[in-house]
C-alpha cells in the first residue's frame, strides 16, 4: 500500500522529511511506503538542498492539499497564516496533517484538534516540541496510566545555548547572542526565543496533553532572560545552581466540577547543579515528567535542527500509516493517537502559587541591613534558605537572599516591604529556584 | 466499550496494575473502560497489598486466559515457564498479551513474536527494559524514520545503585552488595544482576527493535561487576570517568545480502564524565539512542519498581484498547506497534570490533617498563591515549593504560605479549571505555 505524502514548504525541516524519505533503505519498512506527491513552495526557481523532480513542485499549497494523490498533509511552513487555514482545509478534505508548527497548535489547537474528531482525522505534532526527542507520542501513548504531576523543561535550544554560554564563560547576556545569531543558532530578531514566547507555545501544548484538557496560551505567565544578568548566574553557580529557562506545568488540584487548577509559567530559574535538568547544555533540550505512579522519567535530546526535527515529522506520518493497515481510511480514531481533550483545564491565579525564589539586592553596607532585610520575610511568614552578602565596596553591597517555597503572594508582599526599605537601594534580580 | 483484563500474577507489579486500573479518577478516561476480570495467584490465602474481589482470583491460569471475559492477558508471573506457554496460549486464543517478562522474550521473542503475527494479535512488552520509562514504544512509534546506530544504555537498577555507592563512597563491591541484598535492590541471589545476564536480555530485546530483527541472546558477549574493584573505580574517577554497567548494541554495517551486522555486549565501562549516561546514578536507568538523522536522544527514569513498572504495563494495555477503538478486534495489525521482524540482523566476530580500553596492570617498579609497554602496543598498532602510574611502593607498580578506539584482536594480541613481559607480574583489570 502507498501513502501519498503532500508537503507544505520546503525549507530546512521539509527537504529534511523529503530527504528521509528519498532514502528509505535501512529506516523501518513503511517509510518505503510513502511517496512525496506534491510540494508546494514559495519560489520555484530557489535552489534547495534536496533534489526532487520539479513537476512536484507547485507554488499553490492548496494545490498540494486537494491533490487525490496526497493522503496525508504535512505543514512545515511555519508562522500563523496561511498554515492554520491550510491545516483545517487539509482536514475538511479529510486528509490526516502532520505538523511542526508550534505557534498555530498552541494557539489554535483546539480548533484544530475539534475540527479533526469531527472529521475523523488526525493532526500529529511531534516535532512542534522538543525537535527530535520523542516527547509527544510518549505522553500520549506511555504515560497514560499515570496522574501527571508536572512536566518541567528545557524547550528552547537558542536560550539555553545562552545560558549555557554564560555560566561556562561567565559570558555577558549581549555578547553570547550576537555570538548566537551569527552561528544561525538564534535569528535576527531573537525575541520569540529570548522572551520566553516559543517555549510558551511548547509548554501550551504539553499542558493540554499531559492533563488532557487546553490552557489559554495568552495568560500563560512568562519571562525571558534579555534581562539575565551574568552577575546573577556566577552567583546561582557560586551557591549550586545553574540558570536555566524553564517551562513548567504543575497540577495545583482540582475543583469541585472537576477542572483540573493548572500552574503554567515560563520563566529563567535556578536549578541544584545535582538535578537533571541542570545537565542540559547548549541546545540540547529536555523534558521531564513527574507522575503517579511512574516517578520521574525524563526525556533528553537535540530541541531543533533539520535532522532531528524531520525524524519526528516523518515520525508521525509513519504512525499515520500505520494505523491505517488497521482498518483502513474509514476506521475509528485510535484516542491515544488522536488524543482528544477529556476535562476542562484553567489556569490558577499565579499570587497563590508557591515557589522559591532568589532575590538580589544592592543595599547600603551597613550593620543590620540583613537583620532588616529578614524581618520583612519573617512578616509575610517567608522562610528564608539562605542569606549571603557578596560584595562590599564603597558603602554599598550585595545581598543574595534564597528563599524556602514560599506563597507567591506573601513574597511579593515582603519584597514591596523590602524595597521601601532605607538601606535597600535597589531589587537587582528577581529569579524563581527549583 | 468495556476491556476485560487478566492478570497472571499478583506481585509487585501485578498489585500496581491492579491499584491502577482500581482508581481511574485522573488517568487518561480509557482507564476507566478497563475491567480487572480475573487474576491469577499461586496462593489464594496470602495476603495481598491491593484489595481485590476474592471472586476474581483463581490458582489456574489457564482460566484466566480462557475466560471469555479477559480481552487481554497480563503476564507479570515471571520466569520462563509457564509464563512462555502461557503467553502462546493466550496468542491462540485470540487474546493480545501485555508481558513485563524479559527473560522470556529475550529468548522466545521470535517464536511468539510469530505466533501472534500469525493469530493477528499484539504482544507488547513496554515493561520488560527500563521499568517506568517509556523506551519501546518510542523506539517502535518514534524513530521509524532513522537508521540507528547505535543503543546504549545502563538497564540494570541494581548494578547501577552497587556502582554509584562504590564510586561515591569508594566503597568495596561486596559490601555495597551487602546493603543492597538488605535493602532490597538486590536479590538474595544476585547472580542475574551482577553477572549482567539481565542487561543481556534487555539489549536483545532493544537491538531486536531498533534494527527490526533477533539477534542471538545466547551468543552476546556478557560481563558482569563482580569482579570489579573499588580501585579501579578510584582510578577511573581520577582519571575522568565513572564505571557504568552498560549495554550496547551498535551497527556494524550490513552485509551483501542485506543482513544487518551487529556488536551487541554487556559490560563495564569506563564513561566520560561529560557524556549524558554518566550521570545517570543509584536505581535509575537511561538508554540513549544514536541514529539518522536524529542524532542523540536519551529516555532516563526509574529503572524497576511496582509503580513505574505498572505504569508501563497499563500504557501498554492503553495501546491495545486504543487501537480496538480504530477497527475492533478483527482488524489489522498496526505494523509499528506490532513491530515484527523486517530484517535479518546477526551478531559480528568480537574479535573485529572496535573498542577504547582500559588496563591496570601490576609491574616491577623498575626504569623502562611503561616503554616496554608502549612497544607492546606499538607492534600491533594499538594506539595509546594515555599511560599513568599510579602507585610505587616495595619495589612495585600499578601502571593504568587507556587506549584509543583499537580492533579488539589487536588490542588482546598486545595485551598477551605485555602479560609475557618479565616486568609485569599481573593483568589485575581490563574494561572497555567509551
Amino acid at each position: 500500500m502507498t501513502i501519498g505524502i503532500g508537503l507544505l514548504g520546503l525549507g530546512t525541516v521539509g527537504a529534511g522529511v523529503a530527504a528521509i524519505l528519498s532514502a528509505p533503505a535501512g529506516r523501518h519498512p513503511l517509510v518505503d511506503q510513502l511517496r512525496l506527491q506534491r510540494v508546494a513552495v514559495r519560489d520555484l526557481s530557489r535552489p534547495r538542498p534536496v533534489e526532487l523532480d520539479p513537476a512536484l513542485l507547485t507554488t499553490d499549497p492548496e494545490a498540494v492539499v486537494h491533490d487525490p494523490a496526497v493522503d496525508i498533509v504535512v505543514e512545515v511552513m511555519g508562522g500563523l497564516e496561511p498554515a492554520r487555514s491550510l491545516i483545517l482545509s487539509a482536514i475538511a478534505a479529510g486528509k490526516s496533517v502532520v505538523t511542526a508548527n508550534k505557534a498555530v497548535i498552541a494557539r489554535h489547537g483546539q480548533e484544530i484538534a475539534a475540527a479533526a474528531a469531527a472529521r475523523g482525522v488526525y493532526v500529529l505534532i511531534e516535532a512542534a516540541v522538543g525537535g527530535g526527542i520523542p516527547i509527544i507520542e510518549p505522553l500520549k501513548q506511555s504515560l497514560g496510566a499515570n496522574r501527571i504531576q508536572r512536566v518541567s523543561g528545557i524547550i528552547n535550544g537558542t536560550t539555553n545555548y545562552i545560558l549555557t554560554r554564560m555560566a561556562d564563560e561567565g559570558a555577558l547576556y549581549g555578547t553570547v547572542l550576537a555570538d548566537a545569531q551569527a552561528l544561525g543558532y538564534a535569528e535576527a530578531d531573537p525575541a520569540a526565543d529570548v522572551e520566553g514566547g516559543d517555549a510558551a507555545d511548547k509548554i501550551a501544548i504539553l499542558a493540554g496533553l499531559a492533563y488532557g484538557g487546553g490552557v489559554e496560551r495568552s495568560a500563560i505567565p512568562t519571562e525571558g532572560i534579555s534581562g539575565l544578568q551574568a552577575r546573577d548566574v556566577s552567583y546561582a553557580d557560586q551557591l549550586g545552581f545553574r540558570v536555566k529557562l524553564l517551562a513548567v506545568a504543575q497540577s495545583e488540584g482540582t475543583d469541585p466540577d472537576g477542572t483540573e487548577q493548572l500552574d503554567v509559567r515560563v520563566h529563567p530559574t535556578l536549578v541544584p547543579k545535582d538535578h537533571p535538568l541542570a545537565g542540559v547544555n547548549g541546545v540540547n533540550n529536555a523534558i521531564l515528567v513527574e507522575g503517579d505512579p511512574v516517578g520521574r522519567v525524563m526525556f533528553y535530546g537535540p530541541g531543533a535542527g533539520a535532522g532531528p526535527t524531520a525524524s519526528a515529522v516523518v515520525a508521525d506520518i509513519l504512525n499515520i500509516a500505520g494505523i491505517r493497515q488497521v482498518g483502513g481510511p474509514s476506521a475509528g480514531l485510535d484516542p491515544l493517537l488522536a488524543a482528544g481533550s477529556w476535562r476542562r483545564c484553567r489556569l490558577v491565579d499565579p499570587a497563590v502559587t508557591r515557589h522559591r525564589n532568589y532575590l538580589r539586592l544592592q543595599t547600603t553596607d551597613q550593620a543590620g541591613v540583613i537583620g532588616r532585610i529578614g524581618s520583612c520575610f519573617g512578616q509575610e511568614e517567608v522562610s528564608i534558605q539562605s542569606i549571603v552578602q557578596f560584595q562590599a565596596s564603597g558603602g554599598e553591597a550585595e545581598i543574595v537572599v534564597i528563599t524556602h517555597e514560599v506563597q507567591e503572594a506573601r513574597f511579593r508582599a515582603a519584597l514591596t516591604a523590602i524595597a521601601a526599605l532605607p538601606d535597600v537601594k535597589a531589587v537587582a534580580a528577581c529569579l524563581r529556584t527549583l
